[in-house]
């Protein structure tokens, strides 16, 4: 039985962790860390773990944790995990940071887009960037697993396969986003009270959205060349998925079978990505809840670009349910263990 | 393994059995009875089943599926199961009917509230009321249970303990019920559409809705006596949930404590039903995609009447959750068996 | 040209004053006054007004408002109104206040429902209740109006009929309310965020809410003896709605006909309260953005009692809409002026 | 007084257009034509109308219809109102098409896109299309005027200004479009189910929607040259609203205010147009209820490329507020005349 922490186990991102980690049959949560509910029971907290979590909320005392667990997740605002984590620590315990932290390798670029100075860039060489299904061997291996950002894993896994088989134009590559409204957080926020989402969609971040460098670093490998993206992300009065509509010039004449040839090459054996058929257009509703990400597409020989388009749910194969995949990696269990959440429909 | 058919798969109960029995551990599924899809797949007309469901829809024989398969579940429209019903089929196969053709023990009050001739009145006196919680032994031994209303489970559960125990008046209470739009089912009807329902709340059936004497008949037996009750139903804007608001008259002066005790003499130990702590009201969501009912009441002493409370997903302890718990103790499995879904939230 | 001010307008009832002020033709708006947007410009923090509204959001003095407009709308919490008034004030200016400040004659119900002293009780006696139906001479002739909160005007519009007729047992009246969430105001609070709010449904303030006492000083007057009731509200994922069903056991066996006839008696002539036609449920989404009421109801002749219903926009008929009629009615306005707000759909 | 007909006035277009026309002080509606609800009611279809409108739905005889009012609108699917026109009724009436039956000026691109033999296609070249913020002195004179379809006023207002300045590239330009449900339309189909769209986020139409050559067209004019673009529109869980994000490269290097005044040369004086303050998002919810489009950009100097965004009501300016606008027109009102709608919020 695999002992877990998690350092900020009150955000949606942590609820969803403790979530699937319930019900996971190699693994407990020891620690469930949260600085602004200490001590209060992490059931009042979040009423549906009421009978299900008896334990209180803890500090986020990083090194105390390290002694009692395995694994710690810190599901926290970028700068947290890094100003806690040590060589000790890491001695002793392995860690998933589901934060920005350790997910750029150039740390000027982090330190820019985050406009923080970063507090243990040491730690950044041997972190793994933990895509489960482009990492995988890394992941494995790894002390110290880097979560990707909700937007970067659907869109990277979106557009992937194009790039690294040459089909698109590296230079040309649009990425629009729609994220529901979980994505924002659990923060008391103007901005994200139901009146103001509610019957309303907004582009937020336009051409400046922080997710955008981890992007393109994860494209820039593919493509085996530097390559800079547009990225829009829009808020949906919906709690929870991110759909990715993608544009791309492509490279040449190209058929449907070539294309999805190239998508089932890297995802044909893949648990959790699924190609859809021909003509079907992915929706946030049939991945809710569960690690899946559908993608598709659609050649459009008029204006020889390609539409990309992905959906997946942003709290589980966008956060808790990638963590949880890697944790499963990085300790030897079964991909899958705790993950074969089937979709909720309606 | 137990070999189950669903007969009524493609409708929204038919979907969350799917997902359910799919993940359930000592079951399998046989038959995707859908009349309207007969020979598409599955996984196209419930798109979050790709990958997972690669059998197609067949039609509703249930003379054939009696053959094949060890428990039958009817999540069909009221008439079907007892148009189709034998005592040859009851002699091969157990059946769980989600309809309500065998909720209710006197023909006539069935016939009158649901303006149909019962089609096999003969199997209503075998036919079992699937409340688990409160005819646990009765199901355990019944070849035809009939799976409860999805009203009258959380309205029913909410009041039974009172009644039980002689702390209310029955001639005062009065069920105000707010139901999510899944409850109307997959037809597609104006009433139904999005821009109809969103934004929007209404009470339909006033004084007239079919599940009132369902209700009327559960409360019946607990009171020792006819119940007649005021039950009005409510359209909310979201997809799943149940939300019961039942008012009653104190028989005498009680305390918190006496309340409390009432409803942990009865559900202290229940798996599915949650007694909140004092003060904490019922909502929907901490409920949602699992097989719990959330209970609670208010005392108040200027009026000298009592509030209860129940939330529950109307989609699972509404109906598939709760036929399952009734499929696992027919067939003497654990009772949580493949229902030990946490809640998600958000 | 009527001169206003408000103070509180980027609340949403403030914000709602504005949109109807903006529309009305004898009215204009002096005074922007938000005291947690000072200095900034309206349009910004409502950049629905952009291009509509110049001004910049100032202070609450309500000194200086008083020399320069005609009437002052405080749309602000409890408490506020009743610490500024003064008969300086009063003696230049009207004044339309939409807290609970001077809503319940009795102020010693109010302090104990309020948890606060009552800063100038001197003014309760001659402030008008502005139900403008009930209270039209009244209301004429007022320096200071007190606008009844969004529950108590849409509850004692529905009840007050019946019971003014004899027709129901004031001892049996209860209260379901369901409400949209821009009736908890724009304060960031976590509960009122989108995920909490969205896809769930509560109940609150169960035996305990504020405007519980308001309804039953209305109801008494209706009655003509003391009314206690049970109200219990609930909170609907919508911005704007507030649906009542109301039940109470009939005094004698009644027939639809006299029932009818008494709600006619009362609102036949009504510009904004419609009773709609037999067996038509009242809808928000049939209101929303006017300051209509939909009244119905229902007879149940098995329990003998009466289910009462009834439709409105909180923040109109609930709040600025009833203001602005008030507002009509002290400056011998046409009662209707600005508000003939036809209800978008959907 | 300009008598008014509607055919197809209980499509949600068609009830926008009786919403802004009752309110109209020179415009009255002679005849509510449905013909799935012929002799009923029309408030009994619509009941936010109950006591507003007390006529009857009539037929879609436009010959009959022609004989009594000034003008027509069509707010009927594609084909309906190219298979009624006549000289003869043209001679007699004006005509606002709602469809896209005259939208587009090469008939085998129409019957192409839209996979119907057109009927009448020699009123083609008469019909004036009705962007009024580009085409008003033509407006002024037609007798026939081809409203546009809602993603294409969105779409072609937020990217004229460019591409007319010559600033961006014709050949880059990708769109990505939010909308609404209500642009689906009130017909009863399964995919527009509240539990479908709810939560849920997707695309359709990729790289085929028929609104694509109607933009291509106008993007055309701008340009000077065939404009070939990507459109692809995403279904949002909203009632009204559309948004636009717009794609395209800049042919130079460019500034703020360069791109700015390019926008204020077209809009400045706009009543309708409202371009935002300097990053600024438009948002659905700002405009709601109201004729407005609100529009604004972003320059990404790393891609060299452009986003524009722009919103709108999809039922008022996106339909039924821009057919009044162009009556407005047609008969010399005042071209703000009953649309001088302020954004609803929230």
């Amino acid at each position: 039985m695999i002992k877990t922490g998690i350092i900020g186990a009150t955000g949606y991102a942590g609820g969803e962790l403790v979530r699937i980690l319930t019900a996971h049959k190699e693994a407990e949560i020891k620690w469930y860390g949260s600085r602004s509910y200490i001590d209060k029971k992490y059931a009042e907290v979040y009423q549906n773990m009421f009978q299900i979590v008896d334990n209180k909320c803890m500090d986020d005392n990083m090194d105390a944790l390290s002694r009692e667990v395995d694994v710690i997740f810190t599901a926290t605002p970028q700068g947290l995990c890094a100003s806690l984590v040590s060589e000790e620590i890491l001695s002793r315990t392995k860690i998933v940071d589901l934060s920005a932290d350790f997910r750029i390798k150039d740390v000027k670029i982090y330190e820019q887009w985050y406009k923080i100075t970063h507090p243990a860039p040491q730690y950044i060489p041997e972190a793994v960037y933990g895509l489960s299904e482009i990492n995988r061997e890394a992941v494995k291996k790894a002390r110290l697993t880097a979560n990707p950002g909700c937007y970067p894993t659907c869109s990277t896994l979106c557009v992937y396969p194009l790039l690294k088989e040459g089909l698109i134009d590296p230079g040309t590559v649009i990425i629009d986003a729609k994220s529901g409204t979980s994505g924002a957080g659990r923060g008391a926020k103007t901005d994200n009270l139901f009146c103001e989402v509610n019957e309303n969609i907004k582009a937020y971040g336009v051409a400046g959205h922080r997710h955008t460098p981890e992007i393109e670093e994860q494209l820039s490998y593919a493509a085996g060349e530097p390559v800079v993206i547009n990225f829009t992300p829009h808020l949906v009065p919906m709690n929870r998925g991110i759909l990715i509509t993608a544009y791309a010039s492509l490279k040449r004449e190209t058929t449907y079978e070539e294309v999805k040839a190239a998508y089932d090459k890297y995802y044909a054996f893949e648990r959790f990505v699924r190609v859809l058929e021909k003509d079907v257009c992915p929706q946030t509703k049939w991945v809710e809840g569960s690690n899946y990400v559908d993608v598709n597409f659609k050649l459009d020989p008029r204006t020889n670009r390609i539409i990309m388009m992905g959906a997946m749910d942003n709290l589980v194969k966008g956060a808790a349910g990638q963590a949880v995949q890697n944790m499963n990696l990085m300790f030897g269990l079964k991909e899958s263990e705790g993950l074969e959440l089937v979709p909720m429909f309606p």
